[in-house]
């Protein structure tokens, strides 16, 4: 940096979950932006619901994120900052799947950008992946868990037996549901959702009432078990496809088999398939929702607004690049099979500080085998062990080691 | 469009199968680019190793493909391109891995683009996801299977017991490997494109000479055999991560648990992890690789480059949303006990055209229920069958109805 970078004026609308959330995390990566886009964005007005004028807001900002929700006053409110040529970033899907032709509309004539990668699967980058990545393709169809809320009571139904109202009732302890849960188990939140995406990926006009949709209130623990029985997995699904000369846009509860790969999207997490036959299909996934996550895919739109040009910045650090990093291993040795081998391979593994996590014997004689998995050490520690234990009178032949990812997801 | 759209011009160096399919593809999504970006791209020249002056393709050109591949003259038509003011759009992960830095300080310098999204995992939008999505993120990891040819390998290996050999001979007679496929199976290709999302996520120059590989050639299926014993699948897996104050880049065969959002990943697909507090993960998966799947992520580069600020275009169609369309289903009955059940409720379907593709019976006299899937018919139809088949005198209560989403996915 030779000057102080320029400050991007940024002018808050909703200071709920996702807007405090965007309000903390905005100074945090102040620093980082203005490294890539020379401009340093300060959050100069909030409006909430108690405090605060629209019009000071607007008239003090470059752009304008929306996080109120809700249709009005927000589209009034959109229109009037976009009209003032302010960008607006927002995470409003009922917003935009009621009037998106005309605040599209307004974004183009007042030569401004409206961004909204949070109204959709959150931080899941579905928007920018349609609008940009797949602009020249020929979308046939897209396919998503657009709904965290739903996919976690029926991830709850399958994994523990539990039935609908029970399941619902954690979704809410665990702040996975609204105390109204009406939109999200009805699937209309996720119909909004899914008129978003049929517009971007079909360029055709889609408003929400156009899209048939079908909850998830009627589905039983039973339901859950044929599913296992027929081999299958039951989420909430949203389809936009071609059909003829048309397009049909439905949310429905559906099974799916366990190739799909949608199957294996659990919890509160979304996950969009798109299909066309110049990429065959991409799957994008990961957390729906939550204030954090959201106000991530906020603070992306907003760098994307400040930097039109798209480029590879200069780096900001020269980081080390370290060779010798922990892992777990996967050790198989071949070993005479007699008394007391497991026990000195595991002491020359404890000298190393490598404990074992589990172990596998097989066969006899000369065939015998010795299989584990380590807990995780650094490299050349797990080497260091295991060049000892090349050495043991016992091992036949050069050990092996593979490395093990031990991280756990859910 | 009121007026003939102006043209943009292409110069496309290198004809081989990417080339070849991206000039195949470019004339056949001219008009949906030239709705967007209001500029209709053509291609107005070609280098192969035989035909073209490099010269004359910069000159016509305002913005040039390059899909040569190699060090050089890559290297020297990239920075000659950007000097000349033209934007870049490459596929060239060995140039970006060696000459990243040289490269993207030449094109801040001219004030043109350089977009490399094809480089790594194919059409999977990894590079946009970090470069703009992520752009204001602090990222802790980033994991990737970014190797078709040696997922397929594994993912055979795996399933059918092959050896590597088999395995790769396979590869080979299925296009998935190269006649010399020592890139790939070594790690090498892998490791290349880990350098770049390396540099990407953290910020930092990394040459494909910091990064550690592995590859897979001394892989067992006994190995596998064992990964499948203990609960764990086998992948050749990318790993780039923050390390105290530096980083670390690696690539390894390594052990996943089955949780792992990698491990379900099969073929030649790739798919990324990137995981960040801010949002603690985002996967992308999709084909890896192939002619056609990479032009189009090198079109989808091209749109980009040709329209700095991104917006949402007019419609460029109004499509009917179609209500009524084809869907497999799961029905559950709840009947009485007794024989010919089946086949009532078997012919009342087959007059609507739904034919039963497996059926469950549970269940004795009061209990008794009946539960099957069907293949995909007009919902209409199925609709008007379960109509008729809940005014059966043995149906006990509501007939239940279920979507299944049919497609097999590989």
């Amino acid at each position: 940096m030779t000057s102080e970078p320029k400050t991007f004026r940024v002018g808050l609308l909703g200071h709920g979950t996702v807007g405090s959330a965007f309000a903390e995390l905005l100074p945090a990566r102040a620093d980082r932006i203005a490294a890539i886009t020379g401009m340093r964005p300060e959050l100069t007005g909030i409006l909430t619901t108690s405090r605060g004028s629209f019009e000071e807001v607007i008239e003090d900002a470059d752009l304008v994120v929306e996080v109120m929700g809700g249709l009005e006053p927000a589209r009034d409110y959109v229109l009037r900052a976009m009209r003032a040529g302010k960008h607006v970033v927002t995470a409003n899907k009922q917003l935009l799947s009621h009037h998106g032709e005309e605040l599209w509309a307004a974004a183009r004539e007042n030569g401004v950008q409206l961004r909204f990668e949070a109204a959709v699967a959150g931080v899941v980058p579905v928007i920018r992946v349609l609008q940009e990545t797949l602009a020249g393709a020929h979308v046939e169809r897209v396919t998503g868990i657009v709904n965290g809320t739903t996919n976690f009571i029926l991830t709850q139904m399958a994994q523990n037996g539990s039935t609908y109202a029970e399941a619902l009732a954690e979704a809410q302890e665990l702040g996975y549901a609204e105390t109204d849960p009406t939109d999200d188990v009805t699937g209309r939140d996720a119909a909004a959702k899914m008129a978003i995406l049929a517009r971007l990926a079909f360029d055709t006009p889609v408003h929400i009432d156009q899209v048939s949709y079908e909850g998830i209130q009627h589905i039983t623990p039973e339901d859950l078990q044929y599913a296992h029985d027929l081999g299958l997995g039951l989420k909430l699904i949203g389809t936009a496809e071609r059909v003829g000369e048309g397009i049909a846009v439905h949310v429905h509860p559906a099974f799916l088999y366990h190739g799909h790969p949608l199957a294996s999207v659990s919890g509160p997490f979304n996950a969009v398939t798109i299909e066309s036959a110049d990429i065959t299909e991409i799957t994008l996934s990961g957390p729906g929702a939550g204030g954090a996550q959201t106000a991530s895919a906020v603070l992306g739109d907003l760098v994307s607004a400040m930097i039109p040009p798209a480029s590879t910045p200069e780096t900001s650090a020269t980081l080390e690049v370290v060779a010798d990093v922990e892992s777990s291993f996967y050790l198989h040795l071949e070993v005479a099979d007699r008394p007391g081998v497991l026990a000195q391979v595991a002491q020359l593994l404890g000298l190393q500080g490598a404990s074992v996590r589990s172990v596998v014997q097989k066969g006899l004689g000369d065939n015998a085998r010795l299989v584990m998995v380590v807990h995780p050490l650094l490299e050349s520690r797990f080497y260091a062990a295991v060049e000892l234990i090349a050495g043991l009178d016992f091992v036949r032949s050069k050990p092996r080691a593979i490395r093990v990812v031990e991280e756990e997801y859910t």
